[in-house]
This record gives structure tokens, C-alpha cells and sequence, in this order.
């Protein structure tokens, strides 16, 4: 029986990684599109929802595209200046080639299994199981008590947010718009959802200067020249940054909620990368956690907090598991939320069972405690090596500066372009980064996302890398990025 | 280490169905918020998104949050007349006691152990397998080509019906909003997403005189109305029907496809519970089959069909997996459903895995094959009995009508009311079917919905009981429900 489920494996997923995402299925759908005619059809482009039209996704956009092209001309013999493409692009870590942890994996396996599976198909309630342990572990975390039934289970952190933000639409036209505060750079999420419920963003600059930080200035500065455009309803926080690696420090977040509080806005902290933070005197601090011991008038700010299975050292991208904490919220509007959840049916079950593993993971003296231990430390351990070789590597080269990467998974160094370089992108008719990380991608099969697509100021250019690849791999790629680099800069002197 | 697995399973998944749905999470999450006082929040009930506030979700409403309260109450001892809630509400096959098929749970589990799975990280190729596994099925079951390029994989079916008719919303309001047609009776799930699309509902009467098929006449006299109301885009139709549980003659398609023709409209083809059809001389037709053979001037029609894990015979709800084929797509459209897919990312690869099973199932003469034979045989076998005993017991009883279970997993009898039962509904300032089903509730413990949750006539009542109990627990089901019936016609002679 086994066996026979082994051997339609072969059909299943003999190329299906655990963590593996849409993009080569997208790039196909998209090449494949040009057969159809279009004339006569029912939707057509111009008579089609104007929102999803205006949603801009670069994570997955012409970068990505052309590098599952180019590995297609590898793969069919096309000859090219270096034998694979390494994608930097995504914050997948299996797909770059780390082990799933083995406890989470047996976990949910055992879960998905028949035969093993405590099945108590009458009682509907297991699902409070998985949020208590959600609130056990943010009640340890933070020292401070969590309720269970503040916290829902999403398919992904991006499903949570969503929903979330889908509340807070004024459901108005003109300056009567919702306006959501996001910092530039952003996680392209964010100016998607915005886009698609034709809310208005309002955007801050995080301070490239100070190691992206986050002025309350800037935001003061961004949401009055906002107001004449829209409502300002709601601030974006994303700690560590994603995708500029920061971590912020206590006093900047304490002053981050006095902003939201003089104006009257709820709070989004997309904390999904809590465990991710490898700097030396960095510490991850919870808005929920700072905001209540700022005491009354701050400790019953509405907040949404949102984490993910998908990063952390477990990196389970493919189970789409996520939870979301909103506290404080109106009752009323809490109802509203509990049946907009309910039309839209809870996350899989592989996901809770996965969230569940990483608020619950092994503890000292248990079993399986010594392994989880090992593999854990080996990621993170590699994580921080790879994020101070990335920032160091990269400062190293002329023209290109690099905060810290004090967290998270990315890299977002600034690209300091000559005239010439300008000149020629110009000519090209794209952004100098799209240029550079085309050109890159061509000649090295790095493949890392243009700045443009994040969001930079005015005139400044970068890309964001993920530290994801492994450590050999990695130092290749800096190896063969560096002789682009220096390549580019004597082509564009 | 396995056996440490085990252990914290004790904690992950004592209570956890694997089709588990989130509705007692719900039920909770609503009474637990009446402690936060409401003044002064940013977002409060007359401020949030007033589409989110105008959607409705009948199959978890209140009745559901009511039946979930007396299994507490029966919990804590209160004395009952019956000793358990039967939930007749929700078409989850495992939460009333199907059993899991092995070969498919076998596949997921394996999918997911890290010691068994076939890893190849670098190649995001592996969802165009099941892709092509679900266009394999799809050419089989119709004898018509399909290609893997017109099929995404989602969240359930659900996830796909809002991913596409999202795209055809028009983003205006007044007379310029765009209508989506849908029958009524329908699955709530439809009207929720036109409310929070801002869309127009533009509703069909299903005809219950003739065992609830389409009458086109039906059609034309709806889409005149509506057309004062909104720009009509898109016809919505469920085969075999939810709630309603009719299978719809080829002729009857030919018709509506003909009417979507003359009237420029998308068809949406709920297709779900394609593999649920009992009735003899019923068969399932696809809509992409009939309009395929309908030739030139129909096979070039725009259409999405919708497939789920969680109906059929394995009924696996838990893995939320699903897809959609759309097919004859204006290329630029297609461009824009990809990149809206792509920033909302993929389904849960257990969801996709799980999908791959129900559209590559076993073989004869694979060693598999016969367990899987069997177990299927026995649900389906089951289902059609029950259908049977469901029809048959109803329409035995007085003031009780009820058309015959052809397909899907419901049924929706008429309640006939006596004046006596409409004059103490009104009293009462409650729909005469919900207080029907309340009464039923609190009498026998049976959960089944109020008609008025998915439309119906004006001046009929009706309600929805899923066919799934196990034979055992319907037939004691339908003998307490005659047992209540009687003392109802009773009460209110």
C-alpha cells in the first residue's frame, strides 16, 4: 500500500519541492497566453476590474520571468557564461536549498496520516488547541498575556494582513479614500492589497542614512501631505525589515505608537521575521509587548500582529500557515471579522498543524528536543554568517553601500550610479536598477529584484538580495557578482 | 523521535479533525467580545468597510453558534431531551464521521515526512505536474482536450470563484455596477462575495416544481430587471446544485449557455461536486464539454469551472485544495488573473498534493488500487442510500415536500406552514423557517440551516440538511426530526 503510494510519488511530486511557489507555473501561464484572439471576448482588458489592474507584484515580475527562461536555454544546451541560475530573489529558504527541520515535518505528517491520526471528527474545538499554544507562546514571549480568542489562523501572514486591511477600507471614492501609512521600501504586498481595494497608500521613507530607521518626522511630513488625498486609517510597520533588514530598536517603536496614537490610526506590525535577528545588539521588540507597558492611552491601541510558518529557521513556505493577534479591537468590529473569516473558511489544516510546531517547538528533556536544537542552530547560526558576509562582500565594492542586515533575510544596498550608467539606462527606457539587475542576471544568473519594485527615493537606486543561498553558494554568487560588478562599473565609467 | 512527534501530537491535534473548520473558533471569538469597551476606536462598526458589514454567511450563522452552545451546555451536564447535536449543516464529510480515504492521506503524508520526499528544491517546476495531472483528468472526463495552462491551483474552490470574479467587477458604483447571476437558492458563499465586491446580486429562480432545474424564461425575466441596476457580466451556476441537489440535463446547459451567448455574459461553473451524482438517469455534464460541442460561435466562450478536495468521495475539506480551469481568456486578462494570483501566492502544497489525488487516483492493477476501490465504493454507495432514505423520509411526512437528491450532499425540502406557524413566527419577528429550525435545534439537537440563509421564494420556507450523518446517526436523525415534525403541525394547527 505503502509502496503504491510511493511509486505515484513519482507522479506527484518527483520536482515538487515542499516550499515550491507558483512562479515557473506563472511565467508558463503568461508565455502561453498569446494564442487566443481577443476580440469579442465578454472581459477584456478595458472593461476589466481597474484595481487588479493597477496591483504591481515585483517579487514575481519580468525579473523572475527571465530567469526561468534562462534556465529553460541551460537546460535545452544554450550556451551562457556560468552553469545555473542562483535566484536571490524570493524568501523561500527550502527552495534555496535548506532542510525542512525534521520535528515539524514529522508532526504534520503524522497529522495528514490515517492511520496515526487521533481523529475526533465531532468536536470541532481543536482548533483552539493550536491558537492557545499561539497565545502561550506571545504570553512567554513578551511576558505579557495573550487570549486565544484574539488570535485567528490565516492561510499565511499575507492572508491575515489582508483581511485585516480589508476592514479598514472606507469603501469611498476621491479624498474619502482609506489611506494606508507603508514604509518605502516596502514588501510589494502592501502596495498590491492597497491597490486592489483602491485604498491609498501613504508612504514614509524608512532613513537609509541611519540604517533604516524610521523618523517620526518622515511620518508626520508623509500623512499631512497625505490628508488631502485620503483618510489616513491605519500605519504598516514591518520589523525586522523586508526588505531592508532592520531591526528596531524599543525607543524608535515607543515612538512610532505615539504617532499612531495623535493620529488616531490602527496599528499593522508584519512581525513575521521575529526569530530572524543576527546583529549584535539587536533584539526583537513585539508592538503589542511595547505599546502596553507604554501603559494607559497607549495599552489599548487597536494593534494587528501578524507571523508566518513561512520564515523563522523553520522556512515552511509551502504549508501557507500564519497567525494573526489583533487586541483592542471594538466588539462590534470583532464580530465583523470573525464572519468575514467565516465566509472566506479557515487555513488548511497542514498550516494550523505547522503554526502550532512553531509556537510549540520541542522543549529541553523531550525527545526530540536534541535534534530540533541542532538543526535550528545550524540555520540560524548560517543565517547570521551569511547576512554579515552579504553586508561586508557588498561594502567592499566601489559604488555600492550596504546597511546591516541586523535581521530578516534581505540585503537592500544602494546602487550608486554614474552618469554614463544613467545615460544608458535612460536610452534603454528603464529604471537604472532594472537595467543593472537584468544585466546581472544575463551575465552571472544572479537573479535578485530591482529597488524600483520595493519602492526608493527619488533618484537613488538599489536591489534587494535575499542571504538565503547556501554558505558555498552564496560566496560564489558574491565571487561572480563582484566581477559584474566591477565590469559595469569600467563599462559605465 | 517519532515517538516525541506522537507525544506533542497530544497537544497539536487531541481534538483535531482534519476537516476541521474554524466555527467553533468562531462561535467562541464572538461571545469573548463583549469585554473591550467600544468608545473611542479607530475602527468602529460605522466606520469599517460597509461591504464587509453587508456580507452574510448563513451556513455559519446563528443557528450554527446555537448548536455549538448546547453541545457546551450537554458538556456541562444541563439536561437534554437528546444526548447529542447532529450537524446536518455543513457539508464536511469527515467532521460526521467518513472516514479519510488511505491512498490519498498516504500521498500527503509522504509529501510531507523530509526522510521520504523526493526534494529537488531548485527546479519550481513541480505544480506544473499536477497541473498537468488535473488536465489529464479534465481531457478523460470530457473526451476533449485541456491544457495545463488554463488550470490554476487555489484554496478551494472558493478561492478560485473570488479570484476570478473579482476580475470582472467593474470598480463603479450606481447603475455601472457590475452583476453577477446568480440562482437562488445558492450557496452563501456567492452572495457574500458580491456584497463584499460591491457587486449586484442579480438573482434566478431555480424552479422546484420541476425538481429545481433553470427555466431560461427565468433567465430573461431576471437579467431585464436587473439591468436597471447594473451592467450584468457574469452567470454563476451550480451543478449538481448546493442547496438544492439537482443534476442538470445537457439540454438545460445547452440552454444557458445560449442565453450567456445573447447576453455577453462569463460563465462561472461551480462544479464541485461533479463526482456526487445518486439519481439514476442522472449524469454529469461539464460546461465545458456542452459548450465545446455546441461548435462555432460557442466553443470560443469564456468560462471558469471550479473543483474542490473537499466534496466527492473523499471529502477531504481540511487540505483546502482546489482548482480552476478557465479557458478561452482574452490573453491581456489572463496576464492580469496571473499577476493577481501571483500576489496573493499559490495554495498549500499539501492542498495541491491532495488535489493530485482526486484527479490521479489509483488504477486497476496498481497495488493500491483495490483498498481505494473499496473505500470509495463504500462512501459513494452510502451517500446514495442516504440520499435516498433523505428524499423518501421526507416527503413522507405531512406538510413536507422535497425534490430528489440527484447529486452534491443536500437536500432542501419545503416546509409548508400553517397559518398558526406563520402568525408565531411573525410574533416572534423571525422568519418562519428560522424559528423552525431554531425549535428543531433546542427539541431533537438536529443542526440544519434556514432556507432563508440561500434565498428562496417569497412566501415558501425551506430548509438545507446535508445528507452525510452516517447511516446510523441519519436514520435515528430522521426518526427524532418526524417525531419533532408532528408536534410542530401540532402546536400550530
Amino acid at each position: 500500500m505503502m509502496r503504491k503510494a510511493n511509486q505515484k510519488l513519482a507522479t506527484v511530486c518527483k520536482n515538487l519541492s515542499p516550499s515550491s511557489t507558483m512562479t515557473g507555473v506563472l511565467q508558463r501561464s503568461v508565455a502561453a497566453t498569446s494564442v487566443v484572439p481577443s476580440r469579442s471576448k465578454v472581459l477584456t482588458v478595458d472593461n476589466m476590474n481597474p484595481f487588479v489592474k493597477s496591483m504591481e507584484y515585483a517579487v514575481r515580475g519580468p525579473i523572475v520571468i527571465r530567469a526561468g527562461e534562462i534556465e529553460q536555454e541551460i537546460k535545452s544546451g544554450k550556451s551562457k557564461p556560468f552553469t545555473d541560475v542562483i535566484r536571490a530573489n524570493i524568501g523561500d529558504c527550502h527552495a534555496t536549498g535548506q532542510k525542512p527541520l525534521t520535528f515539524l515535518r514529522q508532526v504534520v505528517a503524522i497529522c495528514t496520516d490515517p492511520q496515526k491520526l487521533m481523529n475526533d471528527p465531532h468536536d470541532s474545538a481543536g482548533v483552539r488547541v493550536i491558537r492557545e499554544d499561539v497565545a502561550n507562546y506571545i504570553t512567554e514571549r513578551d511576558g505579557l498575556p495573550s487570549n486565544p480568542d484574539d488570535i485567528f489562523l490565516c492561510t499565511g501572514a499575507s492572508d491575515g494582513i489582508k483581511t485585516i486591511m480589508k476592514l479598514l477600507m472606507t469603501g469611498k471614492s476621491g479624498n474619502e479614500r482609506a489611506g494606508i501609512m507603508i514604509p518605502i521600501p516596502q514588501y510589494p504586498l502592501y502596495t498590491a492589497t492597497i491597490a486592489e481595494y483602491n485604498a491609498y497608500p501613504v508612504s514614509y521613507y524608512l532613513n537609509e542614512e541611519k540604517g533604516w530607521s524610521l523618523d517620526v518626522s518622515e511620518l508626520n511630513r508623509s500623512i499631512t501631505e497625505a490628508k488631502k488625498h485620503c483618510i489616513p486609517r491605519a500605519i504598516v510597520i514591518i520589523n525586522p525589515g523586508n526588505p531592508t533588514g532592520q531591526v528596531l530598536k524599543k525607543e524608535n517603536i515607543e515612538g512610532i505608537i505615539k504617532f499612531a496614537k495623535e493620529n488616531n490610526l490602527f496599528i499593522l506590525a508584519d512581525e513575521v521575521y521575529q526569530h530572524n535577528i543576527y546583529a549584535e545588539g539587536s533584539a526583537f521588540h513585539s508592538f503589542k509587548k511595547v505599546l502596553t507597558e507604554m501603559g494607559p492611552g497607549y495599552k489599548d491601541m487597536e494593534l494587528a500582529s501578524f507571523m508566518s510558518t513561512s520564515k523563522g529557521y523553520m522556512g515552511e513556505c509551502g504549508f501557507r500557515g500564519g497567525y494573526c493577534e489583533a487586541v483592542n479591537l471594538d466588539p462590534d468590529v470583532k464580530y465583523q471579522l470573525v464572519k468575514s473569516i467565516s465566509a472566506k473558511l479557515c487555513s488548511s489544516v497542514s498550516g494550523q498543524a505547522a503554526m502550532d510546531v512553531v509556537v510549540n517547538p520541542p522543549r529541553p528533556g523531550e525527545p526530540s528536543y536534541e535534534l530540533y536544537k541542532k538543526e535550528r542552530d545550524l540555520v540560524l547560526g548560517q543565517l547570521s554568517q551569511k547576512a554579515q558576509m552579504v553586508t561586508q562582500t557588498f561594502n567592499s565594492m566601489d559604488r555600492i553601500t550596504c546597511n546591516v542586515v541586523q535581521g530578516s533575510m534581505y540585503a537592500f544596498p544602494q546602487l550608486h550610479m554614474s552618469d554614463a550608467a544613467l545615460e544608458a539606462a535612460k536610452k534603454k527606457g528603464v529604471p537604472a536598477d532594472v537595467m543593472y539587475c537584468f544585466d546581472l542576471l544575463e551575465n552571472t544568473g544572479i537573479c535578485v529584484v530591482p529597488g524600483s519594485g520595493f519602492g526608493q527615493k527619488e533618484g537613488t537606486y538599489h536591489f534587494r538580495t535575499t542571504i538565503l543561498p547556501t554558505v558555498d553558494k552564496l560566496t560564489e554568487m558574491l565571487e561572480r557578482f563582484r566581477k559584474f560588478h566591477d565590469s559595469f562599473l569600467t563599462k559605465y565609467k
